[in-house]
């Protein structure tokens, strides 16, 4: 039976025409020839392309323009990936890509056309041949999650395993991870980990592997050169750092921001360039300062989510904050307004908190730019009733942050404390 | 008793060697000669400048270099402000000035030092000499708060003043407003006001007028030019668009979000160029389509909080929720990650949620960027669920619109309904 599942226009046109559908193995003639699997598309997808599965398991995009031939081989799906480990070069470093999911690990199911997280690391290494010359890679599969469902308990058991790597041979571990809290997860690795010997580079894409346009190759390429060339310590998201393909960005994991629903360039370091740049040809560094406030790795792996992110806004009513106090949160973070307010009807329930002893401290739901609680009357009410100003501190990076430390206790100590370059003078 | 509150350096040296203090009268020359009140500086300001106030009431930073000659007039404060009105130009059109507080009316009390949102709109106008050339302004002060203190009784009461002048003899109106929390009221009035025939201009200033770098004056300047040239109807936000004095941005009241804490330029439009640029000679206009989606003037100026704003994150407590919904809430608006997402936590909240008939509606916690539900699996099912898929309105005029709409029923018609250019196709 024929299927052309997501195919529509002039793609479908054409495959009718070829008497192919998918499922179907091929042999395809671009600038090369290749035996492939036709793949289904996407919903909405375009019509100038056709998606293959190549040999290596990689799905790639092909215009119909530049297929110079198509030939039927046979309607059942092109022999299983041969999944022989790439050559070892004993002169390269070692590099673990870990993978917990996302879609940079994602792959159609060729006969249902649904996604699943289910890439294995192997194949997701096996898809980017370019590594094998950067580095021996090893890879594992922690767990295969969409990032909108990474809880705590997968941040922990990413932290452990990481921390299990302290003192490998490795020279440094790329996480696959789902963009959608990469931020969080990276915020929380930073902090659980500070000072890990070894760079730790998060790496997403915001198109999965079956789309022409995919982001996924360039940002893994650009995570192994950067641990392969400069080894930094910290924790880092790699990720495009424009539209084009030429530069990823590789930001630092706690003043990272996903702020854009659907670019590849997503993800931007907010109020400053990049940590480094990985061009074509270089790598540019802007790190003026190491990323960990102190050299000696003590892993603290704890959370604690008795935490709240309240955005302050006109009609916010102060009862939602009173039943999380009663409740029994240990801290209130406040995306508060401008530089660091909340409305004069929040004194009483930030009063009520701060008597039961939790810590309530102050972002800006600006995003960019730093709290400043002493310029006007209402900031300074507000540091006199006992709210704590985070400086440029991200809202996202204060709450993970408090969740570490609501963790260990003594969380104002620590919520002022630098730790993993969250905040800049 | 001499008194240099806020003086140090080079300043309090300047003032000391000329016998001089705070609240003196003096005649200053710089390129002109003025009689000027010696004010007192902020915490933190720099020792570069004295601040003054003139006998318009006008308070400016002038730099120590440029003073060429200082002389005592007297100890007791200039006499105050002669109130004239402005010559009026029957020529040109006419203006309301009305005043909500904010920093832009903000004066130092030049004894005490402290900042009160108390300049009455018609001492803002004659603070800016320049107005009177482009209209014939009327100043009324409607009340005076700082913005983080507006709340939604607030809006309430300034859209029934404008909506008072709809037919008035006014090109349009200029609302004088804190930047805290300007663009929900924005939002707020461009939904009540729907359809209102004359520009309504929020304008406010990142730096109160007693300092050197005050912004205020500008943007008043380009928000009465830009009524008196266009007379475009909406609802519009003007301020700085760059670091420098060349240009003010007007942004569509629906699409503007404050991005920074503290810069002149912080207010941006999301995702697209400002509507207008208000340069030193001309204003150029990207406007694509009318603001309003319809052109009969209906006011409706409703407004219901029982609406929460819950941005999603790792290690959120659906619990918290919960209580809202018990409570009796009428919706929900999520921020949600990437494409508008929640964790599979969040599942069971939501089937509640709308099993009480409670809207909930889904943007991002990107800002940036639009909420596309339909690319993968936990979208998917978030629609099953009932999640309303909201564009690319941002979460903050969501929320306002949820208030606005909550107060009228039928919510979610309201919601997928444009209104104000709240959101694109």
């Amino acid at each position: 039976m024929s299927e052309y599942r997501g195919y529509h226009g002039r793609a479908l046109q054409f495959l009718k025409e070829n008497n192919i559908s998918v499922g179907d193995t091929v042999t395809i003639t671009t600038d090369s020839e290749h035996i492939a699997t036709i793949m289904p598309r996407y919903e909405h997808s375009d019509d100038l392309h056709i998606v293959v599965k190549l040999k290596s398991g990689y799905n790639v995009g092909l215009e119909l323009d530049k297929i110079k031939k198509i030939k039927f081989v046979s309607s059942t799906p092109a022999a299983m990936v041969e999944q022989s480990s790439p050559q070892q070069d004993p002169s390269l470093p070692k590099i673990l890509l870990l993978s917990t999911g996302g879609t940079i690990a994602s792959r159609v199911d060729y006969r249902t056309g649904s996604v699943t997280p289910a890439l294995s690391a192997q194949e997701l290494n096996a898809s980017v041949p370019e590594l094998s010359s950067i580095a021996n890679i090893d890879a594992e599969v922690l767990f295969s999650e969409y990032s909108e469902n990474i809880t705590p308990e997968h941040w922990i058991k990413t932290a452990c395993k990481l921390d299990s790597y302290a003192d490998s041979e490795y020279a440094g571990i790329i996480v696959a991870h789902g963009t959608d809290t990469m931020q969080y997860t990276a915020a929380f690795l930073s902090f659980s980990l500070a000072g890990f010997p070894k760079p730790i580079v998060l790496v997403g894409s915001q198109r999965s592997s079956d789309r022409p346009s995919s982001d996924a190759a360039l940002n893994l390429i650009a995570a192994a050169r950067f641990i392969a060339q400069l080894r930094t310590p910290g924790v880092f998201v790699a990720m495009h750092n424009s539209l084009s393909d030429d530069d990823v960005a590789c930001h630092l994991g706690t003043r990272v921001r996903k702020n854009h629903t659907s670019r590849r360039d997503a993800f931007e370091t907010v109020g400053a360039p990049p940590a480094f740049i990985v061009t074509q040809s270089d790598i540019i560094s802007n790190l003026k300062s190491p990323y960990f406030a102190k050299n000696k790795y003590t892993p603290k792996i704890t959370v604690d989510t008795s935490v709240v992110l309240v955005k302050y806004h006109p009609g916010y009513e102060p009862q939602n904050l009173d039943y999380t106090i009663e409740r029994g949160c240990k801290a209130i973070i406040f995306e508060g307004t401008g530089l660091g307010h909340v409305g004069k009807s929040m004194y009483e329930i930030v009063r009520k908190a701060r008597q039961k002893e939790i810590f309530v401290g102050m972002t800006s739901q600006c995003i960019d730019g730093r709290v400043n609680m002493a310029v006007y009357e209402s900031g300074r009410d507000l540091l006199n009733i006992g709210i704590v100003p985070l400086a440029d501190m991200l809202p996202e990076v204060a709450l993970v942050k408090a969740m570490w430390a609501a963790g260990q206790g003594s969380i104002k100590e620590i919520m002022t404390r630098k730790i993993a370059s969250e905040f800049t003078e």
